[in-house]
């Protein structure tokens, strides 16, 4: 593997390692107001709505900053103060939409299950049943906590039999996992640039229904944040309506083209599912257990338990494979002792034999036997 | 001048023209909770206290997104819900701020003066001895609208003496007009990567009197902006909540070392100063008319009347200096008919006639011949 030493490989869910013509494409300066830019912009917008198949029904707003910011500007903007919303939450990022919601002073409703079961569909058509003044459901495709896949599908459909709009957060799976708009019931889907569709971070977009956002006018209390106003400024001149992060749009760009190349979201889903089928065997056969059932297992990122071997430092551990180039996620999110490993961005099959063996190498040098829990 | 075809010069108050270094820092993947990035995140947040001489007594906030999402962040925390405040308004920028403050329902005032005018300090004197509610004062350092300097020491003076806090937007002053906060009382100050310390656009910052932030827990009303909560979190474990631009930070870092090399404000400031003096005298001597008088000019953005020639047509201008890699900035945002030139970003002596050059061409092209208005 040709590299520059003083880059390491990213086994995170973003920012992620990402191509060297994608960076590359940063290397120039554009005006944001100029045409060239405004092409570039109309580009990547006409683009993320191709990949849900949204056709002339769904807009692109894009928005500045990290991915929750456009989670809580998707929030802010679709759901009026008037409605009410039930957050299915299963990790950190649905947690995460509750504070939004606290901040917000919206009306809300929990469901909750444990961070290695997916979202529950029958408390979801009970909570539904019961509960008339719900408006909104929200629920996360891949919560990065654990790696978990949603049922995104089923959700949508008993959130559409009552009447509910759905809000999809779906960050770290877009790109990689189908979410098409014509067999999918859902009004709106979040994520950002630097995830599945490897471009660098710094911004996020929201695909949303026009007819639903065309009635969101003066729902939100953040100006920045508002995506109603971000989307009619840019419908009127094509432009931005604050500065956007040029370099990372045209990284985004070159991003774009090379998820094409790849065969879009089938091409990409193919090699993260490789990717995750290599890694987690691998870890399986150095006796490391997962935390989800395999049927449970997006192809973003996996968790395992933390060995129970007394040489077992995680710090340690995330050091040595530091020192030999790959990048785990440091540090935990989960309730569960365990510690994760990515493998979406700009890897393959090389990079994922390339972390086992740094993996084995680091259990041998610290004398690390036993990797069950 | 040796450059990329394909790269204009921007001659705009940002995103604007940054050297091949800065872009080249970008070519590098990080991991945002890696220690190597924690060290550039500190560098830069330690870098930012020091240009305003904050000591101690102020911290560096930095937040993802536009500068305006700065702006908003630093109102929405830093003024709460039960104080009031007095916006000073002689363009765009100071309205927006006003905007912002209709957004969050936040109690305001406003003392507005022409755009070629800077504040009143006789009535703000006056206003801040009626009205003994206000708790707040903003005032633009540099209103981009027309390129004007306000007066933030006497601003400063005058809001400290009626024992009112003063919040400063400096987005395109930053680093090239002084702000020594041992010398002018302000409570806060927002800027952002991509104006006069020459990083590329994605983030802002608030430096901000620390002993103010301690008091601002709860005031926000949104998660993404609350710049207490980003504080006490960056406090905490040196890391961002959410995903940081981490190759906008990167751009940044290398940004901030050139500035150092320059000299800091001093050299910075000298060098637009110069571009300044340059573009103005020679726009002179071509009959053009600038909006500002000589003493009100800020060395960032020059605006100048739109000639009264019957051949001249702005997009015609604009275009036939784009063609020539001379991108100004297109439209206009001030009452006045007028168009603006900047002079910041990595551009001296050299581009100046360059861009005069272009200009000399393209007015003898269109046989424009009357450039007064």
């Amino acid at each position: 593997m040709q590299r520059d030493i003083q880059e390491p490989w990213l086994f995170t869910p973003g920012p992620l390692t990402t191509s060297k013509t994608v960076k590359h494409a940063m290397l120039v300066d554009y005006g944001s107001r100029d045409n060239k830019f405004i092409q570039v912009n109309a580009s990547i917008r006409r683009r993320l709505v191709d990949i849900i198949n949204g056709r002339d029904e769904f807009v692109c707003v894009p928005l500045q900053g990290s991915g929750t910011f456009s989670v809580e500007a998707m929030i802010g903007t679709l759901v009026p103060s008037a409605g009410k919303l039930l957050v299915l939450v299963n990790g950190a990022y649905g947690k995460r939409i509750t504070k939004i919601c606290d901040y917000y002073g919206r009306d809300y409703v929990v469901n909750e299950t444990a961070e290695d079961e997916p979202v529950d569909l029958d408390a979801l058509e009970q909570r539904l049943s019961e509960d008339v003044d719900i408006t909104h459901v929200i629920v996360v495709h891949c919560e990065t906590t654990s790696g978990i896949l949603n049922p995104v599908a089923e959700v949508a459909t008993i959130t559409a039999r009552h009447n509910c709009k759905l809000l999809v957060d779906a960050m770290s799976a877009f790109g990689a996992i189908e979410l098409d708009a014509q067999k999918i019931p859902f009004s709106a889907v979040v994520a950002s640039s630097n995830k599945c569709l490897e471009g660098v971070p710094g911004m996020g977009f929201c695909l949303v229904r026009k007819a639903d956002l065309e009635q969101c006018k003066g729902n939100s209390v953040s100006l920045s944040l508002d995506l109603y106003d971000q989307w009619v400024a840019m419908e009127t001149n094509s432009q931005w309506r604050f500065t956007p992060p040029t370099h990372v749009l045209l990284a985004f760009n070159q991003a774009l083209d090379e998820f094409d190349a790849e065969g879009g979201v089938q091409g990409r889903g193919a090699r993260y599912q490789q990717n995750c089928d290599i890694l987690m065997q691998g870890m399986i056969d150095m006796g490391f257990q997962p935390l989800l059932k395999p049927e449970l297992q997006a192809p973003i990122i996996l968790t395992f338990h933390t060995p129970s071997d007394p040489n077992f430092d995680f710090q340690v551990f995330y050091d040595g494979l530091s020192e030999r180039g790959y990048v785990i996620y440091p540090g935990k999110l989960t309730v569960a002792d365990s510690f994760r490993v990515g493998c979406i961005g700009r890897l393959d099959s090389e990079h994922m034999h390339g972390v086992l063996a740094a993996i084995r190498e680091v259990l041998d040098l610290n004398n690390i036997k036993q990797c069950a829990a």
